[in-house]
Order: C-alpha cells, then structure tokens, then sequence
C-alpha cells in the first residue's frame, strides 16, 4: 500500500532533479510529487523521455506520480505530510526566493527531511534557520544529468552521491543520520546505483569546492571551456591553482584537512580534451543567475574570518557579483543608480 | 620652401592620428605623410572629413601631403629622412610586430625622433634598445577622437597631451628636451591646443595608468561601460580602487608619489553617466588585441619586483592574458594544444 512508501517532493526538475525522481519510483520504496515549471505541459503530455547510461537507453513516457506547477501548501491543501523534499534548484542565495521561501509550504515542522542536492558552502545555514527541527540531508552529486529538451534527460555519467546530514542543532544525530540513511536506502534500494553515506559532510563540500570554486568561476568570468583553460598557462598557473591553494587554506581554517596536492591533481583531473563548460558558466552563458555565494562569497568570507589570504578568490568575486548585477539589470531587477554625493548605490 | 618644415611620419591614422596630422599641418611647420591601411581607399578618393571642437565642426576633404599603404623604407626607397615618426596605434607588446620592427624601415638612426603617442609603461624601453641614438619622445594624450567611418573623424574632447623625452642613454638631455621641444612647436605653434612640455615622463605615466589599469582592464573583463561600473559597489570597492591603490603603491617602489587620495577622485572622475567603454573594453569588443602588457603586465613586474603585493591586479593580468589568447584563437593564431604528460602548451 502507499503508506510503506515515503512521500517525497522533488523541487527542481531538471536533469538531476528528474534522475532523481525516476531512481525513487523504480526503487519501489517512494512516491514522488514533482514541481514542474517550464516543462510542466510537455511531460503532462508524453511524459518524460530518459536515455540513461545506468537505467537504459530508451525510456518512455516516464511520469511522476504527481506533477504540479507550484509547491505544494501541506496544510492549506490538507495534504499528506511529506517525508523527504529533494531540492536541486540552482542555489542562488543572493536573489529571492530562498531555498528556505520556496519550499517552507510543503515543509511539516519536525516530519519532513529536507536533501539539499546543491552545490556550495553553509547552503545549510539558512534552511538550519527556518526548520529548526527537521533533519536536513546532504546530497553532493557527481551525475550527469542534462534537460536536452522539456521533458528529454540525458544522463550520461554515473549517479554518484554522498549523503550525510548535515549539522543541525535543534535534530538529535541519530535522527539526523537515521534521515540521511533512509534516503540512500529509497534512492538507492537495489545498490545499483552509487550512493554513499558520508558522515563528514563539510569535508565533501569543501573538497568539491576545489573544483568548483577555480573551474566554473573562472569559466564564468572568462566564457571559456574547461579544456581551453588546461591549456592556457595563465588560467592555470595565475588562477586555478591558486584559488585551489586558497580553498584548501581555508579549509584548514575551518578544520578541514584536504591533501595539498590537489590542485594539481585536480586541474587535469578530467579528460584532457573533454570541452565542456562548467555548469556556472553554462548558467551566464544562459543569462541565468549564478550560485557566486555559495560556491564563492562563502568560503571566502569562512576563510578571510579566520585570517586565511585568499587574494585571488576575493578578486574573482567581485567579478562574479558584478555578472550577477549585469544579469538582474537583463531581467529588469536592477539599473544603474547614484545616491546624493553620487556614490553608487547597487549592489 | 618645403625644406624649412618637419618631416614627419604618422603610423596609427585613427582619430588620434588624423587630428595630429591635420594640427601638424595647419600649424605650417611640418609635412605629415600617413600611413593608412584599412581607411586607405575612402581618403584617397574622398580626403578626411573632421567634425572637431577645436578646428571646426565642418571640415572636408583634407588630405595629408602624403598618404601610402606602408611604412616607407627610407633607404631602399632613397627618401629624405624624417624629423619626427609619430606612433599612435595600439601598443599590443606580446603580439607581433612590435612598435620598433613596424617602424624601423623609417627611422634613420641619430637623426628621427621617435614620438610614442601611447598609454602604458615601458613602451620606450624596447625602442631604446632598438634605436639608441635617436631622441624617443612620449606624448601622454587625453584628446577625445574618434574614427566613426572611414574618413570621418569626431573630435569632441580637447586635444591635451604631456610631451616630454624619455630616458635614453645614447642621446644627451640636451638634444632628447630639444627634439621633445621641437615637436610641441610644429604641433601646436600658435599656442591653440594644450600641448605641454612634461619633464617628468614616467610621473605622468604612471598617473594615467592609476585609471588605465583599473577602468580599462575591469571594464574590458567584464564588458561592462564605466558608468555601470561606477554604480556597483563590489566594482569600485572590490576592483577599481584596490588596483588604483595597488598602481600607487608600485608607483612609489619606482621613486613615483602619487597622491593616494587618488582612488577616491578617480573612480567618480568622469561625468557620472558618460556611459562609454574605456578604451580597452572596446578593442575587445571589436574583436581585438588588447594593450594587456603595457598598462597592465609592465606595471605589476615593476611593483612585484620591487616587493609591492598587488594581488588585484595580478588576478586581473590573468584574465586579460586569458583574453588575449581568446582573441589569438579567434584570429587563428593560437589553438589549445597539450604536451607530453598534459602539460599546457599555450601562452
């Protein structure tokens, strides 16, 4: 019956948010409420059309047991309350919504569990706020899931996660961890998949960060592919490396040990000629916002707090706040403006 | 007779150019022969038309003495020698040719006067080395000119310029101040336009570069106009006034003191909503090569060298050479490539 099921909710439908949903109902052990924007009525339709390395290459008509256009209000709706809400929007935490904003109507006070499958530092912080008594799960996603187009997912690398709650005061660390391992076991019941439970969650984070932080803000700011930038001796030796260097002192700082020699390692850590462009500079080459806070404004302020130098970082954000202001100008939500004595007045 | 007046020879025929050419003209002191490229055909057929402040809003049909296609070689060709060969084209010193090589075929050692009407520093230094015993004269110019179409010159900002010599252990101070002083009299006999004489070369340099390293390279990074720029704070506050402060600080290392109020003054020196693009914004926005070396690498080698930190502008020297590379792509100059064991094998 549908009660053994957990009831989740999947805020974010594109490629990962998707694989997600399809991963839990093949699974057997969940049921799955999907928000749906932009593609809403083409899946309403013919449902979704997946070509996927791990659950095959032909799948068709893939529908979530119940699309809707908005999030849920539990209670105005009188509506069951859910187990797990799965976000993977992108986490623009300069730009309302919030994460906290969008899903707290679906959220039942000390019942739901909230999986962040995002990207960046204390992304936590503000849902720890908002929820103080229900778990909040760390999903850090290394799968290749693409919207080629509204209701068609490519997923053409491996869904790898490493799952682990996060810090949260007012959840008791079993209840927090008995959350965050339920969730592998209906994503994942079968283990064909690769979820992991990983008990250290801020070092997951701050690991991927050496990647994220130097490969997709520097992409952003220069429009450039991730093999044009190996090959570029300024963009690897001025900034890669040492915005990878910065990340790792940081991390220290914060009483994260990671290996020294990871910016070397990391900056030809993907195939050579592989040409992509990491997802932050897909996200500006698509006039989208960008995550500049949680993958760049929040480990530079964890690290400058403690005294750690980050010079490179500091200057590649101010780069990225002023994309970010050129962005909300193109959406209409900024122009350029001079208080009395003309000092600006922006952002 | 034709022999009293200067020779002189003008490379770059831009705005800059053209309105040199037509001052040193109407002065009658000086005949102008220009080299053209691009606009070589439609002033032939046509002569320059020129909508100017300072000469008349409706001039039409001027043309200079001479005009060719190329750089003439004076001793093949068996011409006269130059008095003066004026540099007004971009000052690109990592792409060949450079400014000496373009230029050399004119110059007759011991006797032309080299006058470098670029931004940057140490733009003299590889012309000393090339031409030891000729006079290298610097012309520091905030005149507004610009080529709208081929042919067709606005002139809507005063032409003021710096002249002095710069230091050039083959040529006395005597003769370098004469030939400096020379050229402010045949461009500017009747006391008209603001030319003034400037001992202090490298002063007046490293001043201009307080505004050229920060508005033009941040500008030029984020294709942004210097009226946005102005408006948001992480520009001026993040970039624009750490890389003034920075330029002061390697100003100073070099025996050059600025005032250091200088980033508050110069960040809201122009008309606040002059909307323009510094000018090494829009050489890249044309698709061009930008003048990264001069206003930006040779000034950070001189600070770092010298043990000033100038962490702002060593990030934005990354980026612009990054940029450059970009363009040499673009131009089918460079292509990414990688060596034995994947190592860059770039710029």
């Amino acid at each position: 019956m549908a009660g053994d099921k957990a009831r989740v909710l999947i805020v974010g439908t594109g490629g990962v948010g998707t694989m997600a949903a399809y991963a839990l109902e093949i699974g057997g052990k969940a049921t799955v409420t999907a928000v749906m924007r932009s593609n809403y009525d083409a899946v309403k339709e013919k449902g979704i059309t997946i070509d996927s390395i791990e659950h095959g290459h032909d799948i068709k008509g893939y529908r979530p047991t119940e699309i809707r256009k908005t999030v849920p209000d539990v209670v105005k709706e009188g509506i069951e309350p859910y187990d797990f809400i799965l976000v993977t929007t992108k986490n623009v935490a300069d730009v309302p919504p919030t994460v906290s904003d969008l899903i707290e109507p679906a959220v039942t006070p000390g019942k739901t569990a909230i999986v962040l499958s995002q990207n960046g530092l204390n992304i936590e912080k503000p849902v720890v706020a908002r929820f103080p008594n229900n778990p909040i799960i760390s999903s850090v996603s290394t799968i290749g899931a693409t919207e080629k187009e509204k209701g068609f997912i490519i997923h053409d690398d491996t869904d790898e996660q490493k799952i682990g709650p996060f810090s949260n005061p007012g959840v008791s660390a079993e209840v927090a961890e008995a959350a965050a391992r339920r969730y592998i076991d209906i994503y994942n019941p079968n283990g064909k998949l690769t979820t992991l439970y990983e008990p250290d969650v801020l070092k997951t984070r701050w690991r991927k960060l050496v990647y994220n932080a130097s490969f997709n803000s520097v992409a952003t700011v220069l429009r450039m592919d991730a093999t044009r930038m190996r090959a570029t001796q300024h963009v690897v030796d001025d900034l890669l490396k040492p915005i990878m260097s910065e990340i790792i002192a940081a991390a220290k700082a914060c009483g994260v040990d990671l290996d020294t020699n990871l910016p070397e390692i990391v900056v030809f850590n993907d195939p050579l000629e592989a040409w992509f462009y990491p997802s932050m500079a897909q996200d500006i080459l698509k006039g989208n916002f960008i995550e500049a806070e949680v993958i760049v404004g929040e480990p530079l302020r964890e690290g400058e707090s403690r005294g750690v130098s980050m010079p490179t970082l500091r200057v590649i954000y101010g780069l990225l706040k002023a994309e970010q202001v050129k962005t909300k100008e193109k959406k209409g939500l900024w122009k350029p403006e001079f208080g009395p004595g003309h000092p600006y007045k922006g952002e």
